[in-house]
């Protein structure tokens, strides 16, 4: 199957799913890419910035026509996507999405159709604060990864052809089994979103909060960028993710507290060696 | 008095200290300026860099010769250079540092030294996790604010000369009260810091560790790229200031433990509140 001739239609033109878009037209691609908006304007400015061909703004029958079906929606709205897309999908379309959270996706298209064959679970490690059609960039995926989660049931040729429009927009694919894809993001994205908008809101509550945000440095100022991250977005990622982001939540938890022991207790050992292991992990491993 | 003629030395020669002195001889700094150094081969790479004229690999008498010394070593090392300095400065000399914690500081120089008049605690709000000598940059300080803490006791005199070295490296110069400042700091620069070190030692020590560091998404790097800051630093900077990080532990602890109990709960209205708050507090204040 020559992918390129593929027709695409991506739900939802935030930034996620219009720099996809965006990326396979520039990438030449040949077959229609199009867009399904809730938002006229949002559909216009996709077509004016290049990053589709035509868009509708609602499911209705003419997504027949579509052989691969992309959801670039917050994770809560997963669900009721795929049973808008139900009566009208092709049984033979792929089915893929770019949601932070995976197992929540599997479950939603589970309860939704009989097959899972089509459906391929996928989320880039790619992201940025900005929201929204305009912070679309086609160069978004270059050299980042994508990960795929494919169920048990899904079809090789469909991974096959979600593998191949990502790496046309300049990502690499890597398959990741769903559970530890979903363990591995809390520990590494989630919890270090979650604990960004606690330190922020905490600060924000201080009296002396305009010196704080004054006088920010370095540290808080990276905290600062995450946290301005998408709140729903992230509400999602936190409601669909949940048991493994409270145990990632419970395990930074521990090491904290015995950080503020040894701190409490002015152990500049420990103080030190927590710091270097820190320090070495990272050297090690990245 | 011309603060161009001043001669300078700096105690201690890692990125900050060869920051400053560099950047004054790159403004055109006419007296002399100089650095007191460990190793012979550092202060040899500083004079090759064009960071200082010359330097000395202990404190002696040739210290007499200068008008004002600037201590850039760690916090818990200042102490001990207090104490060498003592015989050897002219009591008209004005000391002044570049260290993160200036209650500290000042408790330090007070156990030290009978008048404080000539003593301007201060702290550049220009951080990066590079150190050593070859990490300087001469355009460290433009732009960034550098803060002076003065005791009560010490002369406008010394506050103006050290605001016009400071301004002449780039920086803009802004005075704060002692306990302010390390209230202010601990919660902005040193409670980041501490829960990045904290994280990243948490994820060190889960099983899929090489997994973690190898889908490490946009917020997890910036955490990485802190905990990557000198440990021995961050480890005096926790002692010296003790008090006023474990305040900020504590407050941040109790905002983590609701916005865990809103995730635990999975109610979504309160984690979205939260993290709209965070994003609200950082669009109004920076």
């Amino acid at each position: 199957m020559n992918f390129k001739n593929l027709s695409v239609c991506v739900i939802g033109l935030g930034m996620i799913g219009g720099s996809f878009s965006g990326a396979l037209k520039r990438a030449g691609h040949q077959g229609k890419v199009s867009a399904v908006v809730r938002r006229d304007d949002v559909g216009r400015r996709g077509v004016e910035l290049d990053l589709i061909d035509d868009y509708t703004t609602a499911i209705d029958e003419s997504i027949a026509e579509f052989d691969v079906i992309m959801l670039a929606v917050p994770m809560l709205s997963m669900r009721d996507q795929l049973n808008a897309l139900k009566p009208y999908v092709r049984p033979d379309a792929i089915i893929t999405d770019a949601g932070s959270v995976k197992g929540q996706f599997v479950r939603d298209a589970e309860s939704v159709f009989d097959s899972l064959s089509q459906l391929v679970p996928g989320h880039p490690i790619a992201g940025r604060e900005k929201t929204g059609v305009d912070a679309s960039d086609v160069t978004l995926f270059t050299n980042k990864r994508v990960l795929l989660t494919p169920t048990p049931t899904t079809s090789p040729d469909a991974v096959a052809v979600v593998t191949a429009l990502w790496e046309a927009t300049g990502a690499t694919v890597e398959s990741l089994d769903v559970e530890q894809h979903d363990r591995v993001l809390a520990a590494t994205s989630h919890l270090p979103h979650v604990l960004a908008f606690a330190l922020v809101d905490t600060l924000a509550t201080q009296q002396e909060v305009e010196e704080i945000f004054r006088y920010a440095a370095g540290g808080f100022k990276d905290f600062t960028r995450i946290a301005s991250s998408d709140a729903i977005m992230w509400r999602d990622v936190c409601l669909s993710n949940r048991d493994a982001i409270l145990d990632s939540i419970d395990q930074l938890d521990e090491h904290l507290k015995l950080l503020r022991g040894a701190i409490a207790n002015s152990d500049g050992d420990q103080i030190e060696a927590t710091f270097r292991r820190a320090r070495d992990a990272r050297d090690t491993y990245t």
